[in-house]
């Protein structure tokens, strides 16, 4: 194994590094008769409880915890529509480095306003991943701000791991673990940390058919690119990268895809029976769940809400 | 003081007694900004996360747990058209005592199945009080079925102080706690939790203005009984009752009134911020903080999230 790829000892030292910044969320069982309805046992590890509202605080955390005095000096930067942008924006503030953000014009008032209170600097771009990586070099370049990718980086993929590190600390006995799959920087990190924990649990990748990349690359073996944006699991667009699919190949078991319908219903049983606020990506897993009851039958089933920035206003339960 | 008005080793009993069986809910502190919008440091005791969505399962496993062989195999009854109703229903299933419970027609569907789903034994009457509690008379004698209430009783108010029991012990150093009244069988419960744990924090009881009895009660030194049901807040409709009223004059230091906008608004940012779902009842004690920002300034203020029991489906964000 080449040296540089991080292993359950490289996740411990991220929980070291960010304990007392990050929040070690609740392991919830299921309740309302959400076992009944599956008839699996399940538990969620909730991380739309984290600060900035999801498990992304943990992968910026680690990386603003290892820069050295000049790359704090000079700030960091990043381009996202969603979660990194106010995890790392949040983070900065924690750390006391300046965060400038590449956003999409098109992003949502909601994200805007949420890396704003953070104190972060926000660029506005077109919406194309051209112009978003083209203004960010640009703007590394002039500012010398570092980069931190939202996924493609041991220190993420590391970060991301810890939540999974403690849902099996906290819940041993677990048969599987389901994780949520777009650029694969959290179902890397969780297969680090579940597999390097307890070899014998099964790690499952859930994506949505619409944004099934992870699950074409996976099963053919090379790395495919993301589809046209279509489903409303708006954190699950992006394709895995050469590192994240490199540690998925190695560590998951398979990864599953579901429609858009079950990703619906898993968001109102998450709501009505859990009572969490989760966004759509994070209901893929339970929607895995309930797509494909007889494969976890009896089984005791560890699932990771990924996060909870959704825009209520706008949402129809 | 009367011998057989509870205290703090009454609440220390019963949380040994429903140890196992309620599940000890995460003290949330606030994020996304709550704190800076309101000035206070606020934490949440998440009880909407308690099995069977709210607080009034601690009072009815703690009923429960007392009773004798006749009564347990006798089976149980009450009157409820919500949370108490369900909670009773759950705790008979784990106890193996049956329960009956006296609805009103009108009930919601929701409400009704999760008594269903519970095992719970549904007779529907007429929706008044007067029908209720001649229906429950006749049945508990032709069934000889003992009679749970909601909240007039020791051993419920005893089993819903252990929230407030447990919310001092994971976060000793508040300087206010603040839990809804209806009834008062969570107020007086937590009063007594309270102030037996740390008196020098002050117990605030927050109400609905529009179903402000429990204010007049207090204010003028005597019982007022229910006003009518126009409160959004559908948990906190019924009026104290003498038990309740007692120990509400002996250890609270105010109950306060909120307006249904801000209630509304409570709820909203609870599901925004905090990523929770409750039942309006359990934003009361937030409106109150949103609708009194100075009083609480600067001030830690412990808050109770009573509930979580949503028709999610007919909700409006």
């Amino acid at each position: 194994m080449p040296a540089d790829i991080p292993m359950l000892a490289d996740i411990r030292a991220a929980a070291d590094r960010i304990a007392g910044k990050v929040l070690r969320t609740p392991v919830l069982p299921a309740r309302g008769g959400l076992n009944e309805l599956t008839g699996s046992t399940l538990y969620f590890k909730a991380e739309n409880l984290q600060r900035a509202g999801a498990f992304k605080f943990r992968g910026a955390c680690n990386a603003l915890a290892q820069l050295d005095a000049n790359q704090r000096q000079a700030g960091v930067i990043t381009h996202s529509s969603g979660n990194h942008a106010a995890a790392l924006a949040l983070a900065g503030q924690l750390f006391d480095v300046p965060v400038q953000v590449v956003m999409p014009k098109t992003a949502s008032e909601v994200k805007v306003a949420a890396v704003q209170s953070y104190g972060g600097r926000i660029h506005f771009c077109e919406p194309t991943q051209q112009a978003r990586e083209e203004r960010l070099a640009d703007l590394s370049q002039s500012t010398g701000a570092h980069f931190v990718p939202p996924y493609d980086d041991w220190r993420i993929i590391c970060g991301q791991g810890t939540a999974a590190l403690e849902l099996v600390e906290d819940q041993p006995d677990l048969d599987v673990v389901i994780a949520p799959v777009g650029g694969g920087g959290l179902l890397s990190g969780t297969a680090i940390a579940v597999k390097g924990h307890s070899p014998d649990i099964v790690v499952i990748g859930a994506e949505p058919v619409l944004a099934g990349d992870a699950h074409l690359s996976f099963v053919t073996g090379r790395l495919h690119p993301q589809m046209p944006p279509r489903s409303i699991a708006d954190g699950l667009l992006t394709a895995l990268s050469e590192r994240t699919f490199e540690i998925i190949r190695r560590h998951v078991d398979a990864i599953q895809t579901v429609s858009e319908i079950d990703i619906v219903r898993a968001m109102r049983l998450i709501g009505e029976r859990l009572k969490l606020v989760v966004e759509p990506s994070a209901a893929v897993p339970l929607a895995l769940v309930l797509s494909a009851p007889a494969q976890f039958a009896g089984r005791r089933v560890g699932i990771i809400l990924s996060g909870g920035n959704l825009d209520l206003q706008r949402w129809r339960w």
